[in-house]
């Protein structure tokens, strides 16, 4: 077997960063024994040079000089760790011109500048490797591009948020309320000082627009999806939801529907307890894909962190040093916008299924005073839930489960429900995603 | 993007040949768009060609004329799907030898003459994808080969033949016994006519021979695989163990044991139940794999059936269409059979957890007798389950799981057991396999 030596520059050395490094550094002998490839890290470039790293560099290996990088000839793949959607696109195209293939972990990059970026890269024959951007370690990117390419797929439902899923988990399972859990994420590292992309579903959302992208075959846009947070969920909703045999979890959802859309959404979503997704607990991530001859499939993993991140940066610099990197995505073609907008579907017009959870005044005919209500806007209860016992102010938590109603008419219900005298506050409303197992019989 | 034409021969249009085909006289227009390859369908060989097939062949495609799709130079890439060892070595040679790349679901082949067929291949510059023998429609290969390239692979653990997990969960979800579990399999098509492959293990230890050579990098055999089946499997140890918590599956492993060997085993398997792999049901497949880097992963589809293979079939093609599969199949090399003798395990030096079951005389020293012979062999005890009432010859049921034991501790236990006066027949003794499951806490 023939060696081939390739150079490597990486920019960023904070966590994942580190991670990369150290595998490069550390496992260059087993990945040249079991590829044929002598990986070879020639710089690293960061702004910091002094703090402690866990990770022995060689000497000089490490400097703040990021023109060096750009302009060594010799490097063919860069490594962007840096994160964020100004430097980092200026930093993408300047490596793109200078012939280098990019490997990088920027969702949010992706996400906002992707569609413009695989241009660049596609004028200057080099490509733009990003298996890390969506579920931490998880070969999700490559199960799409790859290992499921003989699929029209159907319908992508992830868990891609480690922070929130640690949240929920322990809310869920510990009785933690959500600020309890959030500093608990934040003691555990889970969580960054500033969780506010992880917890408003943006971070979400930025991977589901790379990986609806290249699923569905479109140039998605973060502005194409409706993105709900989970900050004001409570503790509340997820007991009396469990007592109907629903679990919580923030998922990023792609679906053709059935009225010839396809839907790009980040929402709390209510899974039903026995189902899969629904028992993917703490930091993990998992994705389930729906494909024309597959059916249901679900690849599971550590979704963030330092080694788990730095595998799929690795897997991803392994395969564009083979070269196949290259061939895969000169051979995506993305629709363009023009052909996006009709597809794009308008979650005002879904017809789904809801939680709802009102407190109600604790005194006769109140019950038929809210039902009829949701009669009156065409909303079909499923389950209901009413405890003995009082909550504030002398009112009783009601709760509601749908059959499939329009979000319009649920957003129309909940309006005059607001306004009723004998409902307290704002009632809470939370959506019910029904995911088509396969039939285990 | 250009286009590039890419002509394909099928041999074999059984079940899954006959998906190929629909995917690919159905799909070609999707594929073409999302790639940019126009895979073409060019011959079908069977001995076969009067059956009525789920597909709509054009006329004249389908042949016996295996000698003309071997020697048509304008095919690409062949499809076998004859299954078996023999006949299909010798086809495998041929096309190779004719310049053609193969796509085989063939795992039997592969796990007994890979080793000779990949340099059969290499020698010819064509490659072998092979995607579709392990787990169906799951892109476990690609997951292994490329996805986690980074990582030092530290073990796999797989659910990979769904006839074994359909009748198991049957078993264990209905109450069926063996017999009426197996019955049913074959009325819903999930087992073959002679299911003997299946259920003796052999299957799954073909699948695991594949996949264990390309995570670990050695040239193994199936004579490397201890194996055993689940024929003899009775419901009451299904029920005694799901009182201590644990599910009964049929697993296929390799594992990086401590003591530096690697083991490779296909055994029944007691599993906590609130591990991943424990809720597997039906004739779903699952494969967890621990990498040095990413952790824990777990990848989870349809492990048979017409179209998840043909899904698996025809993601290879496109992938050796692309050059792909060429590029990685030529970069991995696995290490030879002098490097492998003093890696595998043996499995009477391995230290494992049981579980135990015996008949036990119902009278007074008998408990004494049968706990101090399993002291007397080292066997620590973990936990212990009798209940009250009687079985057959007044005997009764005793089931005991023990702390990690070496094999040969346990089966000298076991024949002195046997022996016993005290103890009516055989004990019964299943392995119990605890996965490191990573924390989420």
């Amino acid at each position: 077997m023939s060696q081939k030596t390739v150079k490597i520059g990486l920019i960023g050395l904070g966590t994942v960063g580190a991670g990369v490094a150290k595998i490069l550094l550390e496992e260059s002998g087993q990945i040249l024994q079991k590829t044929g490839l002598n990986i070879e890290l020639a710089r690293i470039v960061d702004k910091d040079i002094k703090s402690q790293r866990p990770v022995k560099l060689p000497k000089g290996m490490l400097t703040k000089n990021l023109d060096a990088l750009i302009n060594d000839k010799s490097i063919d793949i860069a490594v962007e760790l840096v994160g964020g959607t100004g430097f980092a696109k200026d930093l993408h195209i300047k490596l793109l011109e200078s012939g280098k293939h990019v490997v990088t972990a920027n969702k949010a990059l992706l996400a906002e500048h992707g569609n413009e970026l695989y241009r660049v890269a596609r004028k200057n024959n080099t490509c733009i490797a990003f298996e890390a951007s969506c579920a931490g370690g998880i070969p999700i990117i490559s199960a799409i591009r790859t290992g499921l390419a003989a699929n029209k797929i159907e319908a992508i439902y992830g868990i891609v948020n480690g922070t929130c899923n640690y949240i929920l988990t322990n809310m869920t399972k510990k009785g933690l309320s959500f600020k309890a859990a959030l500093k608990k994420a934040q003691q555990k590292g889970f969580a960054e000082a500033d969780p506010t992309l992880d917890i408003n579903g943006h971070d979400s959302a930025h991977k589901l627009v790379i990986m609806a992208s290249f699923a569905f075959g479109y140039e998605f846009k973060i502005e194409d999806v409706h993105i709900e947070g989970i900050e004001s969920i409570s503790i509340d909703d997820i007991r009396y939801a469990e007592e109907l045999g629903y679990v919580l979890k923030l998922l990023a959802i792609a679906k053709n529907e059935t009225d010839g859309t396809i839907s790009l959404r980040v929402h709390p979503s209510f899974l039903h307890k026995e189902c899969a997704l629904a028992r993917v607990d703490g930091s993990f991530n998992a994705v389930s894909i729906f494909g024309s001859a597959v059916g249901q499939t679900m690849f599971y993993g550590r979704g963030a962190g330092m080694m788990p991140t730095a595998s799929a940066v690795v897997s991803d610099i392994i395969d564009v040093a083979l070269g196949n990197s290259v061939t895969t995505f000169n051979s995506l073609k993305l629709k363009g916008r023009s052909e996006i907008e009709s597809k794009i579907g308008n979650i005002q017009t879904l017809t789904k299924r809801f939680y709802i959870r009102l407190m109600a005044k604790d005194e006769p005919g109140v019950f038929s005073k809210y039902s009829k209500i949701l009669g009156d806007n065409n909303i079909s209860i499923s389950g209901a839930l009413q405890h003995e016992g009082t909550g504030p102010e002398n009112t009783v938590p009601v709760v509601i489960t749908t059959h499939p109603t329009k979000q319009e008419n649920i957003d129309k219900a909940i309006k005059q429900l607001t306004k009723a005298t004998f409902i307290s506050g704002k009632p809470v409303c939370i959506r019910i995603v029904d995911i088509p197992e396969d039939n285990i019989d």
